[in-house]
């Protein structure tokens, strides 16, 4: 049997294949991603769960000419490997490989790049409208799912699209009931009584007027309703938008998928904003990601046909010490609250959504909202808890700002993936925050070294009766225990001594590292070579000034160690100190350097912006010996 | 005749009075909002619009226990005056006065504190939530208006409101179809559709559901449907989201504002989250605000009597500056495309919009969207400019990052309102830009010392390949002409000596001013007097670390000059180059402390801040003289 997907290098290649053709390719990929994935890693049953939708689209729409906006990006590998990378993605999300997720300087089929959700539809529009400015008869669509669906950022888009100018937007909600984990919140209710048939029932009165503006819909619709449950509801919220809605119908079926989008390609151009709404599921075709898709939702290199084995217990992750700690203080403070944006499993609240689900709250994929309804909550005198990715707390800036330090209340972000993070690449590094936080009045920031310091941080800031942010890496730490250690604070605004020059065989010039974060371990190797200072500074803000000056003043150069971007970070707060305390002293920075972060193996990441051991020892020695 | 309004220092003496006092009370509280913020400045139409919800609000909820959240606050001046800030009325927005905004630390009345909007539903649904953990009979009300609505974060409230844990949340939908400017989108269109009645056609399954769950609530609402046009229709969206939805009622009829108030507190505590739309009129009893409520949405001091005059030219502001900017590149490059978060007046849009409406997109209050849009608009060869406020920047730092920066694409930043604001206070003062934006890759960041460096900036931002903001002030600057100024570009990174020392009566110490923004004249002037050197800096990124360098090596000490956040700001850029370089120097850094900039006179705060010219000479002269 053909194997038609070895012989397509490009979309247009499969645009000359008859349709019939269509469900064997789509084996074809499915087999191919679980294969790939299995041995690379990667997000598997989002990519499963969508290897119809791409492939329709493609066969479709006039690719690269007509854009195609993958939301999250997560779910892109069919697109990719039908646009000439199937065999890149053996190199996967390793450096120099392709991205795990669209990218525009990696293709021209990646007309925009994503990772964070729910940016498509506000692209697509900017695309759409600059189609229609120039008069040029492309198609953009917009992929998203039913979980990016509840942002504000997606409402925003949806709320500008079509009411002034009639542009040829397509958005295609792919609705699978979960984002990673299940979706939340009022609007997926309502999709669930879309999908149940329950719209479906209400009057049809906008039926016949959807239908009149292109003859081949008519029959098109007639044939489709043998395949959908609810059809054409006259009243959705997607109407009341100004889209024209069309759905649900069965993301797997190739057939209807083609004929809708065919369709529907025709109506963009002549009425505007098209709205459909596609069934899928997580994880299609493989029965075990089926059965566990979250499980399965970004798993490392298995083998398929056993599935995902338990691991060797190995180092706690930060994530994990989170997760430990935050079940511990909720156990002795019944006044915490936990607020996560969609990421249960990511930020480590499972057990403490189990244990304690009155005090639990995933508010969606929705930063803004989770950051303000902490302050609301901090108002009344309980204790929240955000606990949120890096690069998600800029979603929630503002709100930081304005709602949370402003006011001085007592909320607590516990900040994973902080710093470098490897396979995810830039768009998830948490490289800017400790340059976006330190500028806060009233903001306390703490980067621990190791996970007892992780710990005990977390308590400090919950026992703190002001905004108190605690950030730390993605991955495991130096594998300190931190089970039962007790919930203590620590000296705010203190820093730690971790090595003082041994005076038995004083160097020649006296450096210090002054190190923010886990990055610390790495300086600390380099000082024992060659006999140096470690400051394990601890806080960012409030900075420890007085050891920091007394460091300066009694050494000859200091090294400034983070895992964040140099411009504006850890470093430069120390600078400011020693310029107004009017202190001269040589000094180096280190950390992420002025430029986005490749994706690719953490440690050959780090050896690479210069913050390996090796590299930071070679760095000190050309400057300073 | 009595003047209630003298009596009341607090709402319970209020909740002592007849029902049938309430109209002349509102009618006071009109009155002396009139005269008062015609006497200070301040918002006017918004306010003079909720008078009665103002009133019915305090009147039915037992302020403070009962939680108030005004969303945006601009318009809860009536809710100062009635809890105790009546005679403070003549300080709002000046130094040590009351604030323009609910403010948590002015008053126990002021629940939260807003400015930006759509933070209310949010805040409130955090106490309301705290409430029920509590187990507190406490109500919680949040007042949006419609503009307000269609930001992201709204929705993001709405979707997580009430889906999981039944909490005593009332939103009131304050609908004047306006923001500032007149409201867009679809959601303003689905309002409008709401009160014409179309929606009252529908089937009333829903109505029945609804009354029976407080036997009152029958008779009110049949007493109601005399007042309204499209009450209790069952398939609201609001009501998709979970909400009961009651209105849309008349927001002047105080004997339905608390009928309908005093069933909904019953129901919320019953029911969970209630939805209640209300139709105010901005500027409603001063013909002159009704009549052009952008005009009187914040007006300086002026005559009730004669109203708003027009007043002597007096020099361009830089929001002038950027508008007249805006049009002539715009006419010389019909690529130009201009967004605006619904800020058409105060970023100085209105004639772009007269000329260009095909390249004009008020985009709604949705500053995320508005990034992402503009993101797409670029991908496709045209030449988006988003104007913004530094403040409102902030909600769009994500997608500045992720959708902009990341991606390298060329889309002009006009920043508006950086630096400090005046009355305006904390909420809207631009002074974390420099810190929050320098530390991105790829943008380019400029901060114009005068007007017409201004123009020039924008025009270097517009020709430039890339990612670039140009920051600029409220207010005006020294007074340069612009009109008719060429569209030429700056030499990009490079500063500008704007006075070198005179060598005929050498200082002892040779100090340099190295400036970013407007404050360099302040600077010039002490330069004048102690014979300094003065560095217009031009670009905070990418900085001109030859100029800086050879500066720092021919002077004994620097003075960092800017109108934004020490912590993180442009003088910490130069401190890393000097430490990078190794050059040692003496330094001093000038610009805005680690705190919230109060509100008040932008000359006192300077004075305040050390930033006018005595108190930057005062601070010179001690530190190096």
């Amino acid at each position: 049997m053909t194997n038609f997907l070895e012989t397509i290098s490009a979309p247009d290649e499969l645009r000359g294949l008859e349709v019939s053709k269509l469900p064997q390719i789509a084996q074809e990929l499915r087999n191919f991603i679980l294969t790939s994935v299995s041995g690379t890693g990667g997000h598997l049953s989002s990519n499963l769960g969508t290897v119809e939708l791409a492939l329709a689209l493609h066969y479709v729409f006039d690719t690269p000419y007509d854009r195609l906006v993958w939301d999250v990006g997560h779910q892109s590998y069919a697109h990719k490997i039908l646009t000439g990378r199937r065999e890149a993605m053996s190199g996967l999300r390793q450096f120099d490989g392709i991205s795990g997720f669209p990218k525009r300087s990696e293709s021209e089929y990646d007309a925009f790049g994503t990772a964070h959700s729910s940016t498509s539809i506000s692209a697509a529009l900017g695309m759409a409208v600059a189609a229609k400015n120039k008069n040029e008869q492309r198609n953009v669509v917009a992929i998203i799912g039913d979980g990016a669906m509840s942002a504000g950022m997606a409402f925003e888009a949806m709320n500008n699209a079509g009411v002034n100018k009639k542009v040829p937007l397509i958005v295609i909600l792919n609705d699978n009931e979960m984002s990673i984990s299940p979706a939340v919140g009022a609007l997926n209710r309502y999709l669930v009584k879309l999908i149940s048939g329950s719209m479906y029932a209400a009057t049809k009165r906008g039926l016949d007027k959807v239908l009149s503006v292109a003859p081949p819909i008519r029959e098109f619709a007639k044939r489709l309703e043998g395949h959908t449950k609810g059809m054409l509801g006259p009243a959705t919220i997607f109407e009341e938008f100004g889209f024209d809605y069309y759905g649900p119908i069965d993301g797997h079926n190739l057939d209807v998928l083609v004929s809708t989008l065919q369709n529907i390609k025709v109506l963009a151009q002549t009425e505007g904003p098209q709205f459909l709404h596609v069934i899928t599921k997580k994880g299609k075709g493989y029965a075990l990601a089926e059965a566990d898709p979250i499980a399965y939702h970004g798993p490392s290199p298995f083998n398929p046909i056993v599935g995902i084995q338990a691991k060797p217990a190995s180092k706690k992750t930060y994530t994990q010490i989170f997760g430990e700690w935050l079940c511990d203080m909720g156990e002795a403070d019944e006044r915490l609250m936990a607020i996560t944006p969609a990421m249960r499993e990511g930020s480590g609240l499972v057990e403490f959504e189990k244990r304690f689900p009155e005090r639990y709250f995933d508010v969606g994929i929705a930063e803004q909202h989770a950051v303000t309804f902490a302050a609301g909550i901090a108002c009344e005198g309980l204790k929240p808890v955000v606990a949120i990715y890096s690069t998600f707390l800029q979603r929630g800036y503002d709100q930081l700002i304005h709602d949370v330090t402003l006011q001085n209340l007592p909320v607590v972000f516990a900040i994973d993936r902080a710093g470098m993070v490897g396979a995810d690449g830039a768009t998830h590094a948490g490289a800017f925050d400790v340059a976006f936080l330190r500028c806060l009045p009233n903001l306390i920031l703490m980067t621990p070294a190791n996970e007892q310091e992780c710990r005990a941080m977390l308590t400090t800031a919950f026992k703190h009766d002001g905004p108190a942010a605690v950030r730390y890496p993605r991955g495991s730490g130096i594998g300190l225990e931190t089970t039962g250690q007790a919930l203590e604070s620590l000296p705010i605004g203190k820093g730690l001594v971790v090595r003082s020059i041994s005076e038995q065989l004083p160097p020649q010039k006296k450096i210090a590292f002054i190190c923010f974060g886990p990055l610390l371990y790495n300086a600390l190797s380099v000082a024992k070579e060659i006999n140096a200072t470690v400051i394990d500074m601890r806080f960012v803000k409030p900075l420890d000034e007085e050891l920091l000056c007394d460091i300066a003043r009694t050494h000859d150069a200091l090294v400034f160690v983070e895992d964040s971007a140099v411009k504006g970070g850890a470093g430069s707060a120390c600078l400011e100190v020693l310029a107004d305390q009017n202190i001269q002293i040589e000094s180096l920075q280190m950390g992420l350097p002025d430029e986005y972060v490749e994706h690719g193996d953490v440690n050959f990441l780090l050896d690479l912006y210069g913050l390996s051991s090796e590299k930071m020892k070679q760095r000190v020695t050309a400057r300073f010996l």
